[in-house]
């Protein structure tokens, strides 16, 4: 039996929208004619997705006027180019304000189409219908779009909210191991942040997960979606409280431009990052060091990377502040006051930070 | 004596700034000290207005980091590639998110810096310096950003309120006489809209004004931003109200498109539209005749076109069918209640636009 549908809502004041996760929405047609307005669509996705469920995406979506815009796949095409090849199609199919765009695919697909959405008559519907794990638990959740600058992630972007999100967990079994794993990395980042329930409860049941069962997946998912539409409904603009969400991400950041953007996926450098921040926060002495090695057990299960690559210390340092967090010149950190509650900290002896680099860096 | 700076203030509910209106407002330190905030600035202008006005802003501006970015001049320029130049700049100079953009011409510059301001880094501030008639009375007021796309005008954009705006009269000095008088279409568009007794105080010194006098320059301004802040602070997101802006625009935006956006300044196209719109009004009775041959015959002194060029019944109506306003496939147009009142008309006798446009385009 399928596990049933689960929605929850998001309400920042400005936006009010749903997150529907379970087995089957991409080919509900009821929840595509009750969530998906506008008799004009188009649909974004990618050379990879596309052709494994756009067709049953069409059919759920019915009678209308539908096009399509076809990005290819992968990380590297998260460009003003991609999006500004979203605006072309808006504009060669004539699409006109009460047009909605939906986006099918992973984070990139979901980012680059929300942006174009945002920017297209200065504002145009969108749906989120996310078929990764890491898309499903945070991307498409929140109203963050934007795509990379060859000077940094994410530096050209807007807030600009879904008018609905269709987590389909159907999509996953088509979704390759390593990135399964890398979507848990988000999850067990919840229940660092926000939950330690929920980080019990991944101890218990991770093993399960990755073995894809449906119920546990969905149940992962709501659970993550949740929290992020709490953080997200007190501060949408990321004013104070949501940089809660980037727990572990400005060291992953730094290690991603560090290797390329080729090493390793976002959710496993997140996973090295997050064992940097739960080091920091034991040495600052906010947590025990037996959280930090709980933690490093978990990610293990998971079977995301464990050790540090060797990029030294001084680039790692160099990149952390260039990132775009970073006000005034001080590198503010995301650290845990305990296992299920983060602290934003952006005063410290820069020798414990230099100390932590070292000895994971050389 | 030069006439004193004006102040109005914007207020939408989700910003509130001021716009200063007067002589001298680009040399005043307390005024940019006060109201461009930010240890780190990029300028944004153009190769026509930056050898006349830069320099006197960076005096005033004061002890900061200041960059700039100058694009070149004109509404070709008014593209995707070029915000994305401004975002490169910022990029480039490793601005953060507390960074200030300082937008320093006309409505091209101010609506590409103002784009780009809005995307990156999913918005940073920016401030408004406009240097053209037109600018001063429209564009650099009210949060509209955006750029042109081949397929039409302003496709791609943001809603983003500036901080503040300088309109510093000294700067008409060097505008050619031609764009002084297309701004000038916005002013006397005002009237119609918005307050007869604006109309019939520039039946009484529109010929002053066109000689420049500083003192009736700086009403002219003052009153139309105070119009415009009043609608953009009632309909921020144009959803009703704030169309009544667009009096005589979708027949101008039809009309530029159809002569290749070379022939017109906007606001010449805007004064053909305005007469269409209001021939529109009588021929559907609601207002005498005898306000269209006001209209016209002001329009004249200012020098503004008012005979129709010759490009076809058939091809306005097309184009103006692709304008990004028509909802669900009806023009709705914005037509005069009476001199000082205009009204959204979404249907009308199809028989009485064909006959309007079969009359003035042949």
């Amino acid at each position: 039996m399928p596990a049933p549908v689960q929605t929850i809502h998001v309400d920042t004041g400005h936006a009010r929208y749903p997150i529907a996760i379970g087995a089957g929405l991409l080919t509900d047609r009821r929840w595509m004619t009750e969530n998906v307005p506008g008799s004009a669509l188009l649909i974004v996705s990618n050379t990879t997705v596309a052709p494994l469920y756009l067709e049953r995406l069409l059919e759920a979506l019915g009678e209308r006027r539908i096009a399509r815009c076809i990005l290819p796949d992968g990380e590297s095409h998260k460009t003003l180019q991609s999006a500004s090849a979203v605006l072309d199609s808006l504009v060669h199919h004539k699409m006109h304000r009460d047009a909605t765009l939906v986006a099918l695919g992973g984070g990139v697909v979901g980012d680059v189409a929300g942006f174009a959405a945002a920017c297209y008559q200065r504002g145009i519907g969108y749906v989120q219908a996310p078929t990764t794990l890491l898309a499903q638990v945070d991307s498409s959740v929140g109203g963050k779009t934007g795509v990379n600058h060859p000077g940094g992630k994410n530096l050209i972007g807007a807030f600009h909210q879904p008018l609905a999100v269709a987590a389909d967990t159907d999509t996953l079994s088509s979704l390759p191991d390593r990135e399964l794993r890398a979507g848990l990395a988000e999850v067990i980042k919840y229940g660092c942040i926000w939950d330690a329930a929920l980080f019990d409860w991944l101890e218990r049941n991770l093993a399960n997960i990755l073995a894809r069962d449906p119920a546990l997946l969905t149940q992962a998912i709501a659970r993550s979606c949740e929290i992020k539409a709490q953080v997200v409904a007190q501060d949408e603009r990321e004013l104070n409280l949501r940089a809660i969400l980037n727990f572990g991400h400005t060291f992953a950041h730094a290690i991603e431009a560090a290797t390329g953007y080729s090493r390793y996926l976002h959710g496993e450098a997140v996973a090295l990052g997050m064992q940097l921040a739960a080091d920091f926060s034991a040495r600052l002495g906010m947590i025990d060091k037996a959280v930090v090695q709980r933690l490093r057990e978990l990610l293990k299960i998971a079977a995301l990377p464990t050790e540090m690559p060797k990029i030294g210390a001084a680039r790692l340092q160099e990149l952390m502040q260039m990132d775009k967090k970073v006000l005034a010149g001080t590198i503010r950190f995301v650290l845990l006051e305990r296992l299920g509650k983060a602290q934003i900290v952006g005063s410290y002896p820069e020798a414990a930070l230099a100390g932590l680099l070292k000895d994971h860096f050389g």
